[in-house]
């Protein structure tokens, strides 16, 4: 596929929307249960996507345009929404994922990218040079990869339940 | 997790929404590409959750109440849908699962099963006996596995686009 900046808002817009449905109401067995010991419940992960939002992508997205490579990005703390969010309802995190995605999208629409655009590089602190298509390619796979790990989880709160059929199943054994 | 009726149609009733959410209206771009031979795309995975809705979740219910053990259910064509659907659209096959969904789940209140009701045994073909509460929690990780499976599909299509990122992505290594 031809990666743009449309390619990207045509995905990023969706994530809001396939969260709320899948998530909004449904109980807390299904989304306050993580895997085991440093896992994660799929309120953790719509807490992680929102500090994405607010830390991640367009901040990234603005220090590429304006200092390039001579300014690395700030390390990400993968693990804040433990610490953030833990008494607001899944229903408030889900609203404010929303609101901030639609501003993000807002921006990175005013951003204009053309396709050379989308060839000017950043610093990312780990490995070191990474374009600006780079960063949105990973903004849509971070959101899929979680989207992923939401289903993954809370297949694995019934995965005793399902019996034999669990060979049938790849999610229940990654 | 205590997994009973309502836990099942807890998640059941939300799979339309949510790859609704996710994937109408999306370019085919993204919606009619696989990973390669003997792979689906997300249109074939959701031909796929139809072809299931007609033949596999509430028909080997009934036959499990009706007749328990003693009738083996029938086995189930997995590829089905590769020859069934072509032409429609995918907004055409999400709403036929839309339908299809709301119908199965309104026979499964009325079948109104008791918990010792999901105890009740039938005759998987491969594997033998199982039971209706087994059943039950497959269909609704059967639908988390192919959300995850949609999720990852659409991620292989950018996987060389994301650069060095590609290393904190699992999705992408599967």
């Amino acid at each position: 596929m031809e990666f743009n900046v449309e390619s990207a808002i045509d995905v990023l817009n969706r994530t809001p929307g396939a969260l709320r449905a899948l998530l909004h109401s449904l109980s807390d067995d299904w989304t306050r249960r993580d895997e085991g010991p440093d896992t994660w419940s799929p309120y953790d992960v719509v807490g992680h996507l929102i500090h994405n939002e607010e830390t991640n992508w367009i901040p990234r997205a603005e220090l590429i345009l304006e200092h390039g490579e001579s300014r690395p990005f700030e390390p990400l703390d993968r693990f804040a929404q433990l610490e953030r969010f833990q008494t607001e309802s899944l229903e408030e995190l889900l609203e404010r994922f929303a609101i901030l995605r639609r501003q993000n999208l807002g921006t990175l629409q005013e951003l204009g990218a053309a396709p050379e655009v989308l060839e000017r590089r950043g610093t990312h602190p780990d490995f070191g040079p990474v374009t600006l298509r780079q960063l949105l390619a990973t903004w849509v796979v971070h959101d899929l990869n979680h989207l992923g790990q939401i289903a993954q989880t809370m297949s694995k709160q019934v995965s005793e339940a399902v019996g034999p059929w669990k060979a049938f199943l790849p999610i229940l054994s990654r």
